[in-house]
């Protein structure tokens, strides 16, 4: 049986390419990998017009992983985090925050707004011990759009360094570093650059990073150590996934070919566009307004109607060869569709087609 | 051209059939990736007769990830960890310990011994503050064998805790929860179960796992967390290396078809035994005594004479499409030769005949 389109927030669907760059056995010691990782990090930089100013750190494991590792090893041990919040992930950066030990304060915007960069002015003018500030350009738990630009200005303003999880949104969404100040920004094979999962990434200012050492909480998690590493002899700290760098590697070359970011984001708009308008037809409202709905994941309000069941839903739009994700929401019942992946409007459409046969089999929909 | 055979500590020279079980995507909510997910944990738990007692927690990262997510999470706040170490795998894990700001005490036997259980008991009877003892199984960095089976017995009737590095081991040197007594075993995707990097796991006794909440220093590293959220959900807690998980499914399919353990072992075994052998016949010395040296890899003198430089001799037999390793000797000039991975007599022969030729171009030998 052919794969299932995966309409998911990641790993998404990729390319045969970027698979069958997987079929090689690299040596995690020799130069023809070590090349490999240089021209996979070179690109990562590029991506944010990060020049001489940033470097790419790649880690082993999850985006998560490389979360926490970004935020271990940039806030000093006496620094203190303001996380602004509208999502799951936000909440998820500032709990691994604690984890660790480190002060953090959380500015909640609830999970139906965007951040409001007044509201980050005020409280940065009124806590002087916060140093950094994180946020979360995409949020992708409910698919908002946080407006980068304007929280960078503040931020700045303010003396206070920022840190951006751009998990899903790095490589489809603009975000460059001669346009907006940042520190470090984070991201994970898996999701707008269409790579397989196993690595995250920090691509974080040098100078910054220079002064980190000794910040960190974890010896797998010292973004400094790994950095210093690499620069020394090529290599990655510890065992690389080097099939993932690979294949990483490969999605890179198709994404070049495609046209970069730009057209990534025409595509990922485009998908989007048909998917709400696909959903619109059977009578199915997006969560978000369409100002502040980032082109990547499409949060959708479950039918109200007594058959509505998300587990019997996803199983039957599932054995027609499409799977969705669940809703993140704690207040309201929805289901998410992702826009990103190697797909097109055929493939969102064969998406809103497999829905609308489960709605009428489930007779939610005539 | 062909990929040059890895003889390396992994990540080694896998199957075709293992890289190709990475063709496939896989939605890593959906309930065909938690099968596979289940079933690779349960024969990973198998691998060590672990029956009901231990379950086996797998880990996004490297392995060094998962020895750091171990003693994190088994360690309690005000534990103290005893590591056992000769070379530098024990090393690594004292100072991991140490970076998360847990007591950890070293007892070291050099790089050119095997663990002396008599120490280890003394040392134990007179700090009664070790709760805890780390051990390399086999010390990848020279390719020791410790006496695990008598190091387990004195650290159970001392009444402390047995936490096993048997990274390089796993999978081929016997271990089992019915012979010796541990809480957890660490190991990692990509060395003798000859799957692809990118995930690490520990087999713990659900017990002492049960007990561990809230002891971990990282968000990402919570093992306890992890099993939590797998017991409950059938998912990992954070996005998994979907491909890596696929294909080492695929290589332990492999493994249990070639006959389990005690057939992979002999391969090894009889990999070591002709390597050596071959060596032995271009004058080159295995830096162990054959009684400690464990059939995983085999560290070797270089040769005493004016023309030896790693640097070339290594391109000189990659060139021959042959990937050797660095020696991780701090006093002796050596380099290292990997008996794991998809490989048999045939590869050995072609090493051992790359080497001769190599050291001929480089007038070592006539
Ligand atoms: C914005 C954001 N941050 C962090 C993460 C966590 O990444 P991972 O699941 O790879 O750990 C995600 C995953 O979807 C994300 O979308
Ligand atoms: C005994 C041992 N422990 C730990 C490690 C570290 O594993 P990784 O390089 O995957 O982090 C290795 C790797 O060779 C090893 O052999």
């Amino acid at each position: 049986m052919r794969d299932p389109l995966l309409l998911t927030p990641g790993p998404l669907t990729t390319t045969l390419a970027t698979k069958m760059a997987m079929l090689n056995d690299w040596g995690s010691w020799d130069s023809s990998f070590n090349a490999l990782t240089a021209s996979v990090c070179q690109r990562l930089v590029d991506l944010v017009d990060g020049g001489e100013d940033f470097v790419c750190v790649p880690l082993q494991g999850s985006g998560t992983f490389a979360v926490e590792a970004a935020i271990g090893t940039l806030l000093p041990r006496d620094g203190k985090l303001l996380v602004l919040a509208n999502g799951a992930y936000g909440k998820r950066m500032a709990r691994l925050t604690e984890v660790m030990g480190r002060a953090v304060s959380v500015l909640d915007f609830g999970e139906t707004s965007p951040v409001d960069p007044v509201r980050v002015a005020t409280r940065l003018a009124a806590d002087p011990q916060i140093t950094h500030v994180g946020v979360i350009h995409c949020e992708t738990s409910t698919g908002i759009l946080n407006p980068l630009e304007a929280i960078a200005e503040v931020v700045a303003l303010a003396g206070r360094r920022l840190i951006i999880d751009a998990m899903s949104a790095l490589g489809a969404l603009p975000l460059s570093a001669r346009e907006i100040a940042f520190d470090a920004v984070i991201a994970s094979s898996n999701k707008c650059l269409e790579g397989v999962p196993g690595m995250g990434f920090v691509l974080v200012r040098q100078r910054s990073l220079a002064l980190a050492q000794g910040n960190a909480h974890s010896l797998s998690l010292d973004l400094h150590d790994q950095w210093r590493y690499l620069q020394q002899t090529g290599q990655w700290r510890y065992t690389p996934p080097t099939h993932v760098v690979a294949a990483l590697a490969s999605a890179l070359d198709q994404y070049q070919a495609e046209g970069g970011r730009p057209a990534r984001f025409a595509r990922y708009s485009s998908n989007c566009a048909a998917l709400i308008e696909g959903l619109h037809g059977l009578g199915l409202r997006p969560f978000l307004p369409a100002a502040i709905q980032a082109p990547i994941i499409v949060t959708v309000q479950a039918p109200e109607h007594a058959n509505w069941q998300f587990g019997e839903f996803y199983q039957r739009v599932k054995a027609q060869g499409v799977v969705l994700y669940p809703g993140k929401l704690t207040e309201l019942e929805t289901f998410r569709v992702g826009c990103i992946g190697a797909i097109g409007k055929a493939e969102i459409q064969m998406a809103v087609d497999a829905i609308a046969r489960a709605l009428t089999e489930m007779r939610i929909r005539a």
